[in-house]
């Protein structure tokens, strides 16, 4: 039961329409379908009618205002990729819509175990004609190209025809809001359909986009449970097919109409269309049932790698599921794509992949889906030369700097001073793959990938920082925090420089007798004298810190600013961002989101303990949270900081952000780091989970009302399950060769099936 | 001779043709008229054939790539507003050309004692026709709507039929070039003609602009002075209006065509087609030799009074002259308009007024036309409400902040920090309105607009800054060196910013008592409180210094900054800013311009000399002078410190800048902050002219290799003479009621028709 989502249909409203949208998505990494209504919604409407593709993109001119050199001026956006969802349902030509005739009972579900939406939906038309009408819609996990539907109505209270029109629509737009600058402002004619045809009733279509020119291929095709429907499968206006289904019902008969829409794309597929013909042949050959089995059994496995358990609150419980399974959703299959700030669940932030990645997404999939988080790094692997003509870009003579967002790998942020100034992605990214190390011990993925990234980052840090008095600095970077930009030594960057300096030296002493250590060598040419300079630098960082507060400031100059006066701002002017020019913020001690004590979280010895708690009192009380990537960190650090009440104060309800619509932009898509965050803040927070060089380590406590909680992860190829209860805490070993942990301070070692048990009360 | 510049026309090239039509444009502050060829030149050349109206404009969109709370989306553009230069002649139907038949001799004239353009030709037609050219440009100083062309052609060797087509275009578009950033990138339809039509062979048209539905007014006579000429005006597509005149001639006969254009707006007229065809009728009236004649009238008294003669350099001689003459050129005679980067000699910065006005060009007028400096203030009294608007779009609370760049007063800047966030504007005016009072005594003007300028630019002050430690700090701002942005306490700002803080309590003082001061205090609402925090600040200003060099940074981290390796950088890639992302420039010790060394040659009492001079030998190093605006303020402090040699190597040919296309861009119009900066060099660098609250003094050197140089400067309505000889300066009042004047260290008190003379040999 805690992982279905109900909700019962009521409110047929724009606005609600639009949340159920993002909602009731159905996503699987490398297709996302918005769970928009079949049969439409009123033109007024603003939905977001969208299937998309991870990954596949189209190029947009981005004009500045004032073209200074270098800047971007042209960016990659999320394609809407077509419409296969539409399907109108007719019964004796009276058109079932929740806009006409009367809605007799309605639901929306998300059934997480069997990875499929359902809506179900008794209806009466205005002569009084009642439909039962229920429609299952799946991505599958196992087939990646493949979205279905399956829609059945019954004729529960008349004898006569019932006819389906489902459509294929090859050539769709984005959607568009000039209102909102976190979504597209112009709509545009991206896709041209190229090929299209009716095989055997089986309708296909390639398009091709304007600039990247990237294919696109669909293949739907359907299956009707009565013999004597009459099927006819016509091309119109515009290349849309549309399939015609015609069957007599008997009163109280069930016609089931299963509708398998197949995607493929060029950047995975030669050729797509064949590729796309192929498997829908084989999808046919399987049946609709074989994909639900194996949906049940791909969801099962994940959610035992994954499970979260939590007692004494059903609500929560069922929040810490949804997101779990919307980061599945979300999260790329292959190195073509990774996890967009919005998944695969709409168009916000133009399916833009940002820092939030690893430093939000990933490592919850590293501690239980390693080979998945190894791809998905992958993806920053493949994009790194971009990040190397990025760094030539901005002037520096070596190394690479990632963008600050981006489809391929190219820079697409508009205004570099809270955009590409961001450098700290160079060390979130460097973060992720030593932590994604000390979680599996996978030196190869460092052999193969990790270290090249590591020493090209590392080599961005020497050329973009520069000593004074002996002190390794950083200047003009902007920190996570955008209130504040285009600082000197802005401590989280200075921090994630370091740790990256140091591992990229470290790990280079580890392989560099390997094999592909010397091939790395000899690659990219680097030199023991740059590896020193790396191991200097790290040494040497300077970090701010101010020794008449004891505070640590955010950068050099944070504390010659006033404080912004939080207090006396009127709660319209919230988010600050959309009410203040970003250069009046800059000039005040505010911040949009957990900077410094974003720090904290990530490195344990950032700091002693006192000037951690009095960093953390004092940014506490300027810190606005505009950012949904916020709070969590506060969760974790107040942890850490063994401030439970606050630790669960901050945690609140941030679990329930899309569920319910707390910042009220759902429907442009989930918040999947706020999800990646709240998993974190349960995980390295609340269970106080630490691991570094010495191993693993838990020190859980029980945080608000919560009687209880239990999850799984995985350390080294070891499947722990850690269970969490009033007066003590066990780890059992479920699989594995075997580990130590340390349990509340005590050491142990763990061997398979093994449990034990450390009484917390003592 | 030394206020004639001529040029044989040998060079058809289009490059040679976009110099010289900005060389030999006219203007005269209301409008300006681009030196094209009347005729026109072949259809590829990148002609820009404008005629432009100071203060005219229409508003433009400018999208930003990412569009953040109160962005600049909008622009102000100055417009060409008509085409009444283009004369087409024909001999016996042959059409004259430099691009066809031959020029046997051409050359082009500026004569800027008459305030004419002149081109005079011999040329010969393909068939052998021979035609004596002649054609004589002015745009009146007396009657400042009025441009007129006299055209005179004679045949030398063939009697037979001369045709004048003669145009009036009321339609016209600006000049684009989209790979230069300091132009406009596209053109656009601004205009719309409303009216046009012929009343005994005059043309009248009106236009009215697309978006700030300003209305231009053209009307457009002809005379010729032969009685047997057929004259036919007739309008065509596009409302172009043709005038046909058609002479028979006999060899040796001169036929002489004159076309007036009259130019009025609704910016300055209720109904400017009246207020046109009125003038015309007035101007027809007078005859073009009652306008010549008062041209040179009016130049007569300019150059009295902004007499400069230097002796042993013709070229530079002519080169100063030529200076002074385009900045009289540029400047607005009313207070609707300013003096634009370019004045009104082309489109570059597309007409936009910067602090260029106040601190380059402004300072020539105040010493040389004190009433037109008073006027050119009071256009930022006219558009202070603006100000006060822009403030509170960028957060502040209270006061004015003046657009970096602008026509009516509304920023224009498109990316903020290098233009809306040099609050150095502020100061600038400021500073200027204070020379202003201080070099012409006229508190009248303080009491009416200057000190309600300098309260709300105070005011700003207030709000910007913060104290830190008992020091007023001003945060996140940029100076007027672009290659560093957004930085604290920048040097320059904190000086004006105190300056300005430090005369609006002044001035408050001085005038609270008057009837306009109450006034004044009542209407923007002043406390005492008030005066005192601005003086407070003011006190406590804070001004970098490092301790260590005794030199001053430019802000608070510039020495923490690597300095930029310049002997490394290779010579195209400067300008810096067309081969640097600026990112990369701001992370360096490099300067595009003077900076803090600006400062001193604003305030002698910056620093004590030692300060200074290590400053300065600093700036030097690291400073490219890639903007214009540059060097001058380097020779000036060099004259102060006594480094003569430097004082005259940085002035070099700067004076020449245009003259000789130095930067290769004059075509896209004159540089007119760099002409006031030359003026600047010779009066208070070479001559060492300060006037400040103790007076006047002078302490002049012969720089390089000059025998000698004068000039006139007008101080608190004294006219006085200067005369630097080798041995001796001399100082004479030529007119006024008596000054004191310290020379060279000794006072001296100087009665009309009085000479002083020092030996500077002693």
């Amino acid at each position: 039961m805690n992982k279905i989502i109900e909700k019962k249909m009521l409110d047929f409203s724009n606005e609600e329409t639009s949340l159920s949208e993002t909602l009731f998505h159905n996503a699987n990494g490398y297709i996302g379908v918005r769970g928009t209504l079949e049969e439409g919604v009123p033109g007024d409407y603003d939905t977001m009618r969208g299937m998309y593709i991870n990954g596949f993109y189209d190029i947009i001119p981005m004009k500045q205002a004032e073209n200074l050199c270098n800047f971007v001026e042209e960016k990659e956006t999320m394609l809407n990729v077509a419409d296969t969802q539409t399907i109108e349902v007719y019964a004796d030509g009276e058109r079932f819509s929740h806009f006409s005739g009367k809605t007799l009972s309605g639901k929306r579900i998300l059934n997480m175990e069997d990875g499929i939406t359902e809506r179900t939906v008794i209806w009466e038309s205005e002569t009084g004609k009642k439909l039962n009408i229920d429609i299952k819609r799946m991505t599958s996990f196992h087939e990646l190209s493949l979205f279905t539907i399956e829609y059945a109505v019954t004729a529960e209270n008349f004898s006569g025809e019932l006819e389906f029109k489902s459509y294929h629509k090859p050539k769709v737009r984005n959607y568009c809001n000039p209102k909102d600058p976190r979504l597209a402002a112009e709509s545009h004619d991206h896709l041209k359909t190229i090929i299209s045809c009716i095989e055997n009733s089986i309708s296909f279509a390639v398009t091709e986009t304007e600039k990247s020119r990237l294919k696109c291929a669909t293949a739907v095709a359907h299956e009707v449970n009565k013999s004597n429907a009459r099927i006819c499968t016509t091309e119109g206006e515009d290349n849309i097919i549309t399939c015609d289904i015609i069957v007599p019902v008997k009163k109280g008969e069930t016609v089931v109409v299963t509708k398998y829409s197949v995607f493929t794309d060029s950047l995975r597929e030669k050729d797509p269309l064949t590729a796309g013909r192929n498997k829908l042949k084989r999808i046919l050959d399987n049946g609709l049932n074989y994909y639900y089995g194996k949906q049940k059994e791909y969801l099962s496995r994940f959610f035992e790698r994954a499970m979260m358990e939590i007692d004494g609150d059903e609500a929560l419980n069922k929040a810490v599921n949804f997101n779990m399974y919307e980061l599945l959703q979300s999260s790329a299959k292959d190195s073509h794509g990774n996890i967009a700030a919005k998944g695969l669940s709409g168009e916000g932030y133009e399916g833009h992949y940002f820092w939030d990645t690893e430093m939000f997404m990933l490592p919850f999939f590293v501690l239980t889906d390693p080979d998945l988080a190894r791809m998905l790094l992958r993806y920053r692997y493949e994009t790194l030369d971009k990040a190397r003509e990025n760094a030539l870009l901005l002037g520096h003579k070596k190394g690479a700097l990632y963008p600050w967002r981006t489809i391929t790998g190219v820079e697409c942020s508009g205004y570099f001073p809270s955009g590409t100034a961001q450098y700290h992605i160079n060390g979130d990214i460097a973060y992720a793959i030593i932590n994604y190390y000390l979680v599996t011990g996978d030196l190869e993925f460092i052999n193969e990938w990790g270290e090249e990234i590591l020493l090209e980052t590392a080599r961005l840090w020497l050329d973009a920082g520069n000593y004074v008095k002996g002190r390794f600095v950083l200047n003009d970077v902007t920190g996570p925090d955008e209130y504040t930009c285009m600082v000197n030594n802005n401590y989280y960057t200075n921090m994630v420089a370091r740790h990256n300096l140091l591992w990229a030296a470290r790990f280079y002493h580890m392989i560099k007798e390997t094999a592909s250590g010397k091939k790395l060598i000899k690659k990219i040419g680097i030199k023991e004298a740059e590896i020193k300079e790396m191991e200097e630098a790290c040494k040497n960082m300077y970090l701010p810190y101010d020794e008449e507060t004891g505070i640590i400031p955010q950068d050099d100059s944070f504390f010659s600013k006033p404080v912004w006066d939080l207090k006396k701002t009127p709660r319209e002017n919230f988010p600050l961002l959309l009410h203040y020019h970003p250069l009046h913020l800059y000039r005040y001690q505010v911040c949009k989101q957990a900077d410094t004590v974003m720090a904290f979280f990530l490195f344990d010895d950032a700091a002693n303990k006192d000037t951690m708690l009095k960093s953390f009192r004092y940014y506490e009380t300027i810190t606005t949270h505009d950012s949904s990537l916020s709070k969590c960190a506060f969760s974790i650090v107040a942890a850490k900081l063994s401030l439970k009440d606050e630790a669960f104060s901050y945690f609140g309800n941030s679990a329930k952000l899309d569920l319910n619509n707390m910042h009220k932009n759902t429907k442009d898509g989930i918040h999947t780091a706020n999800m990646g965050g709240c998993y974190m803040a349960v995980v390295y927070g609340f269970a106080g989970l630490k691991i570094g060089e010495s191993g693993i380590s838990i020190n859980p406590f029980l945080p608000g009302k919560w009687t209880g909680y239990r999850f799984n992860i995985c350390y080294h190829e070891n499947n722990l399950h850690i269970d969490v209860k009033k007066d003590s805490v066990s780890v059992t070993l479920l699989s594995g060769s075997g580990t130590g942990i340390t349990v509340c301070g005590k050491e142990f070692t763990l061997k398979e099936k093994e449990t034990i048990e450390v009484n917390t009360n003592a």
